[in-house]
């Protein structure tokens, strides 16, 4: 047996890539959630041989800065991990098109904030460089909410800018995103006296009755039309083949509109399950776009795209909450998010990275 | 560190106890569906011990017989193993129950046999006593269908008495069971973007609203009334805490009176589940009570004890499919199966023992 590392996978960046062939590099470098280390290592590796930046790490997560006493600092950030791959790694091209897990969520987002880093020696702003790790689990493991408690001066900037995917649209604000959990209870029988228990997976019909005929909400803010969903995310219940479960769980996600603050998203939970027991597990605030602000205004004119709404929770949230205002715009495609065949069009990064070069030049 | 067991396990049996105190001993000697040798092992060297008896053994299976030459020769069968231990060994009595895991499901019977077969070296009938293994598990890894297969011989008889829990009635035939599989698909989707996704775990409403809505039959047979349950036994269904699930199971068990075939009870469980995938996992037929059969009626007027319907699956069916005779009559309680608080009633197993007795001598 050989200890070698199988011969596909890089373990260094090459940053003179451009953006496409960056992204599929990236791609082949596996980094679901909790498992960054060996991408945050080659990302640190290529930033530190750029001598005009100076590089910090906290655990997976790697923060690059130029120091270069402009007026104005801006942030660009991303992050390095994936949802599970789901056969679609290692990377293909067809077309214009990049097909691979984390193609869109983001790891063409990544690849322009590398190449920003490596060919951006003197932009017109001092900018800060942000890679992190596990965004795409539970929202206490997220590293850029560990840099905010524990590193804040790291983040400190006058304009932020999360390369999420949208496409090339600058988009503001973005929803919340609330989990709860739905238990049902009931009393455990042999199956073959069924009468003797009452079957919690049985209760669970009414709840995704509601969850089914449930009628999601679209509003306007500042222009922007946002749209809520209410989805079960999980179900388990089941104790044996010939035993009456005593205990069926139904996890509920609820993505709502930024014009809910969290406790009006609760509310409104507890009022659709009236009747079930509801417990909040996961709560994330949304942010409102905040597009009337001057930062926000100058960055869309640069960029010369149209605003438009924010649907997935971003961590665009975060620096709202620092003082810091931030948008989402980046190459990837977000209706391609955790999907099987996710993709993202190479023409867009190309563009991506032309127009923030344009603006920091 | 010694190698001595514990004191408290037993490694003989002591078949010189009453029916009471034997299966507190049985119940003290764990015996999980495939951890029954020791209890096995046990089994064999107290019938060893007994000279009227020819030994047999294949695997953790141990059959154990008369040869007198009677006209009529009676099988009485047990199995050995038990669900898994919860919290609920060793046993302890407290006024005229016996609480422990086993107690009703069967130990209590298995006492019997073992009582029967050292206190009765001269029976009217020549006797066949059958203790198995895996009776609590997947239908394919039971010791008495092993023994159905390979050494039909040793089951030869003209009636077969089957001592699971029938709290001392004589219970005719046995429910069928049957378990499906309903899967739910759908597309997975980003959870901030569910309108391009089709939640499965939602699509599992109106299933379990069916099974909800179920009116079970109770239908009439040879006098005995049959009462039939439909129940999901468990659903799985969810990929991620932020992600549209394409696929829920749900598992679904159906108890049917032996008035309907396999066949006949897949196609009802196909009409209720109209419009959705059924895939059959696991299938075992009921058994007719047979109770117009004058073996039947011989038995059930010699224990004095009142017929009703068996709705617990047992492997009295395999003996109808060999042709024999057979019905359920033992001390447990069988609304007490699988319990954590499992108990059996020390005067039924007196009682029990005293009957058989009685008809045997």
């Amino acid at each position: 047996m050989s200890s070698e590392p199988a011969t596909s996978v890089p373990t260094d960046l090459d940053l003179s890539l451009d953006g496409g062939a960056l992204t599929a590099q990236l791609v082949d470098f596996p980094s679901e959630s909790g498992d960054e280390r060996p991408l945050a290592d080659a990302v640190e590796r290529a930033l530190r041989a750029l001598p005009h930046l100076r590089v910090d790490r906290m655990g997976n997560n790697i923060v690059a800065r130029t120091e270069l006493g402009r007026a104005e600092r801006v942030l660009l950030a991303g992050h390095l991990d994936t949802v599970p791959i789901a056969d679609n790694v290692p990377s293909r091209v067809e077309g214009d098109r990049l097909y691979g897990c984390g193609s869109s969520d983001m790891k063409s987002g990544v690849a322009v904030q590398l190449r920003l880093a490596a060919t951006l020696p003197e932009p017109n702003r001092d900018l800060t460089f942000v890679f992190y790790d596990c965004e795409e689990v539970d929202a206490d493991r997220n590293g850029l909410g560990h840099l905010v408690t524990r590193h804040p001066d790291w983040l400190a900037a006058d304009f932020a800018v999360l390369l999420e995917g949208t496409e090339g649209y600058v988009e503001g604000g973005c929803q919340g995103t609330m989990r709860i959990k739905v238990a049902l209870t009931g009393t455990r029988a042999h199956a073959a006296r069924s009468w003797l228990g009452d079957n919690a997976i049985h209760h669970a019909a009414e709840v995704l009755g509601r969850l089914a005929a449930y009628r999601p909400r679209r509003v306007e803010i500042d222009g922007l039309e946002y749209r809520e969903g209410l989805n079960a995310v999980d179900i388990r219940g089941g104790v044996a083949g010939n035993v009456i479960p005593d205990e069926c769980v139904v996890t509920v996600n609820f993505r709502y509109a930024p014009d809910r603050s969290p406790a009006e998203a609760e509310a409104h939970l507890r009022e659709v399950f009236a009747g079930f027991p509801v417990e909040v597990t996961d709560s994330s605030p949304g942010a409102l776009p905040g597009l009337d602000r001057p930062s926000a205004k100058d960055f869309v004119a640069a960029t010369g795209g149209a605003a438009r709404a924010k649907f997935g929770w971003t961590d665009v949230a975060r620096f709202s909450a620092l003082g810091v205002p931030a948008v989402n715009y980046g190459p990837g495609d977000p209706n391609m998010a955790h999907k099987r065949d996710e993709y993202c069009d190479l023409p867009v990064i190309a563009e991506c990275e032309r127009r923030l070069v344009a603006w920091l030049s």
